[in-house]
């Protein structure tokens, strides 16, 4: 197993993208990390064990930077990363850069999964039944029906290999729980997914999200990524609210240290850094997605989460499903 | 100011209906409450005051009912109480019950703003910085990029009136922060609500909703419904996840009683209830739509609202704006 990292990309990188990358090489010795980083940053990495090794690349893509420079860059990180896999030197890779410069280079270098219109990014969502898929998280902010379905059909090759689920239970985003509910997109895909091969077991609203009743929640990708931020930032809002309640006296203040642990369980809980990466599905090879501010212990996670994708199969899967007669 | 409440809808309707409408006509005597419902919801109302009255309808329309079967129950409390304001003998309508037959109720009844394509229902979102003005939230779960700058219109006409703001910063909803980003309605919505009269500030991420830093959110009524309902989905998820940490042991059981009041009045800070019923601006009359399972006191806070918007003239201010010269 080898995987690309991008040592260049995120909020927090390089520091905490080297030493995510650096806990999981020590964790799994026989998994070999090629981190791809500028010169400069080769100092920071200190003695490397031998299951890592250092690619040097010439430039890096911008967090904001437009897309369409990637072209002009391709001695960037993300760039060299996903030519690795491309080039068979590596069976994926993972980055905490531009979301849009790293699918650009994942469609550009390693092309769609024939019969597939558009790949997804696909995350594994908290909820109060554990971890469940979710996809588009913002890849394709204006869907067709048959995208919805091609969706579903990804996210349940993904929730098999990633969760063990068997038979996964699709549901559809809407506005409401009946099938004449939705925009007129989402009514259409409630017919393609009802008519389809899968276990769909209809619309699901907002409320139900949380509940987790579901294995895999598909949505078009304007709706996914903005459920998915709104969630963290009720999160992280609930959260400052404890905070300023818990801390208001002194009563308070020695009640909040016996719920302590409790309270960092729920953090726990939520955390989407635990559920690690997202993938672009539908891509020839695996390209991991991570938050922008991912810490360490995320970038570890995400390459587990490139691990999985590798042993299960999930390109060669998908291939095939899409590909049959 | 008389104010027909339809004391038949929502699912803890009729009862804690009636026991809003009583609360808010005991605080306001100058206000009279029009009760509509089934002569046999009568006797449920006990001794009423002077400002109570009672007003029976011969049918209820389900709140899973179909829509079209409004033609046929124009006998409905919701038809009859939203006909209340159509004939000048209430000011405004409050219902909980089927918002899709509220809607169409004072669509037909009341008709649409002239020069509004479409009304919108419109909440006042707990945040961070207090309640925001937010829409649509279910009405049009398809739009044009028109309709944005009008929700973003009517919205800052509504916040003027119930919040008082006097400038309303406007954002837009969006998967990205820059004007690019979006799907295709909103991209080009963006560029409308930038080169109008309106104090556009740009897009906001869902991460940005419940941080409040704007005073009138504008989106599609699929996202704004999913976003709203993934609030209320969270927020119960969280005060699960709370009660199943801090019941853990007695040392929690313990912290727990003495943050207790810290907990209460984060829920009570993030309750929709507190902040009222939910305009359908756009129609000539004032109708709030309530929570399905509105209590008592979201009832009377709705009544509250309703008499906000008829004494701020919402209706006269929005004609005036949408027809000047």
């Amino acid at each position: 197993m080898r995987i690309a990292l991008d040592i260049m990309g995120g909020d927090l990188a390089p520091k905490e993208i080297i030493a995510g990358g650096k806990a999981i090489a020590a964790k799994e010795p026989s998994w070999e990390i090629l981190m791809v980083g500028l010169p400069a940053a080769k100092p920071l990495l200190g003695e490397l064990p031998a299951n890592i090794s250092f690619v040097p690349c010439g430039s890096v893509m911008g967090m904001d930077e437009p897309v369409e420079a990637l072209l002009h860059k391709k001695d960037s990180s993300i760039w060299l990363a996903t030519k690795l896999v491309k080039d068979g030197e590596a069976q994926a890779v993972v980055s905490a850069g531009s979301t849009g410069a790293q699918m650009s280079a994942a469609i550009l270098l390693l092309g769609r999964v024939k019969g597939i219109a558009r790949p997804a990014i696909t995350v594994v969502l908290p909820t109060l039944q554990g971890g469940k898929v979710m996809l588009d998280m913002g890849a394709n902010p204006d869907v067709k029906p048959e995208m919805l379905l091609q969706f579903a059909q990804m996210g349940v090759i993904y929730a098999n290999i990633v969760r063990g689920v068997e038979s996964p239970r699709v549901v559809l985003l809407s506005n409401g729980a009946e099938e004449c509910k939705g925009n007129e997109v989402t009514v259409a895909a409630h017919k393609l997914l009802a008519a389809s091969e899968l276990n769909f077991a209809g619309n699901i609203e907002g409320r139900g999200i949380p509940k987790g009743d579901y294995d895999v929640l598909v949505c078009d990708g304007f709706a996914g990524n903005i459920v998915l931020k709104t969630m963290e930032g009720l999160n992280s809002a609930l959260f400052s609210l404890l905070k300023e309640e818990f801390s208001r006296n002194l009563l308070r203040k020695t009640g909040a240290a016996l719920v302590w642990r409790g309270l960092k369980n729920i953090k726990l809980r939520l955390d989407y850094a635990e559920h690690g990466g997202a993938p672009l599905l539908g891509v020839n090879g695996v390209s991991i997605i991570c938050h922008g501010s991912s810490p360490a212990r995320a970038i570890e996670n995400a390459v587990k989460v490139a691990a999985s994708c590798v042993k299960g199969d999930f390109v060669g899967k998908t291939a095939r499903f899409f590909n049959k007669t």
